[in-house]
């Protein structure tokens, strides 16, 4: 398959560095959820959307990385990269980089979710959302 | 009417200093939550109850003014106050004090709430939920 | 005293709603530091630097009223206000604006600062940063 | 070595779900950090203190797998161990079980974290903490 990738500035919110000064290391999380939002946004499959007809994509599994130190009002870049696609299953990988000074690599991460309805039950998207599945097969040529 | 106080305590968590290494002042709202959630469990009336049942209690109004700081890991008392109540709305008030050397008060604050159903729209709590009422106008004395 | 305004734009993160689907109320005042943040590196004086030379704005009170619910992914604009400033102390307004559909106020609220030291210590901020004085009065016109 | 393992209750809190209505996942990574917390208090070795002697721990690498999602006001378990330990480095495993009906795994993970002075340089803990070092080389029988 071929990985797809987008890419999402911010700046580290006052709220996010904790009293070592440093961005506290739960909320790279909240910026790989950003860098989701904005890349399947990007894939013209906006989650809100996919939320409210009821596919939802919880996270099975987190891996990350810190490599480098963020601080309050730094400029980050986080590349979010579709890494995996199956039926039931959907696999992202992150990497965030420091924009000040010479860029640095401050993490790297992965996440992996599971295709399931309102219920939290688990779907094969293929069959009850298959608009989504063309347009994700196509995009991955898979 | 009758005020109603319960009493909760915790430690400050890390993720909930900033890089001040003082409490960030939107945790205490955090701890406000909190303290409704505990009152209104020693009530008989647990919010995750009320809120399966279709009873919500969305925010309309906060007030807090912050006293002395807080950090990380000190222990932390909030005491919370059923301060006003009708058929459309119900008021808190809350007292947080900071447990270690000489007791200080570190905020104090209050919160609005509307009873709304799940969808938002704003209920009469004696009408659609008579039980409810009769159990907060007994505890109230109104 | 004239009063100074600045505009910051964002979508609601999708770990600032809760349960009930909308933004939870502790989020806004996220959203006012923000707000706070954009604002002062409009005038000139980033907040970042300012603490750094050890000129902190510690928050002594906040004030938030909810108008209307806001969702996950929502475009938000917030208008952060310069309202009131001495040699001790400064203080914002905030409006939370709903940008989708009709246009609509989602909150509105107000912070107070104490101007203070690394060790917290209030402090005369004509006194001890002149420059920074200097130039919020230029602003405000006092 | 020996594995040590400490436990610590607590209730998810309202603003720790999100709007599936389940715990949004980087906050296990905040009871993580609470888990720990408690195992260094139980161990002798508050964090707090460390963190005041200049001996600091940020994390390298977390993982995290979800087997159970948890809700609003759900009684959780969190077993820290205190998995791997030397001169540099220190690792931890977490399991969070849910406590409500037959108790379930909720999730599992894990943390590495670096021995760090205030200015976050990389530290050898037996040279510069002996006492700290002593403490944990006999918990851990290395």
């Amino acid at each position: 398959m071929r990985e797809i990738t987008g890419v999402h500035r911010l700046r580290v919110r006052y709220n996010e560095a904790d009293s070592m000064g440093v961005t506290y290391y739960a909320n790279y999380l909240n910026w790989f959820t950003l860098g989701r939002t904005e890349l399947l946004r990007d894939l013209g499959l906006p989650y809100a959307q996919l939320e409210r007809a009821g596919l939802l994509l919880p996270v099975l599994e987190v891996h990350c990385r810190y490599l480098a130190p963020t601080a309050y009002d730094d400029p980050i870049r986080i590349e979010t990269t579709l890494a995996n696609l199956s039926r039931t299953r959907m696999g992202f990988r992150y990497r965030v980089y420091l924009e000040t000074g010479p860029e640095r690599l401050a993490a790297e991460g992965s996440t992996e979710h599971a295709f399931v309805d309102r219920h939290l039950r688990p779907i094969d998207v293929k069959k009850h959302f298959p608009e989504v599945w063309q347009r994700l097969s196509e995009l991955v040529g898979s």
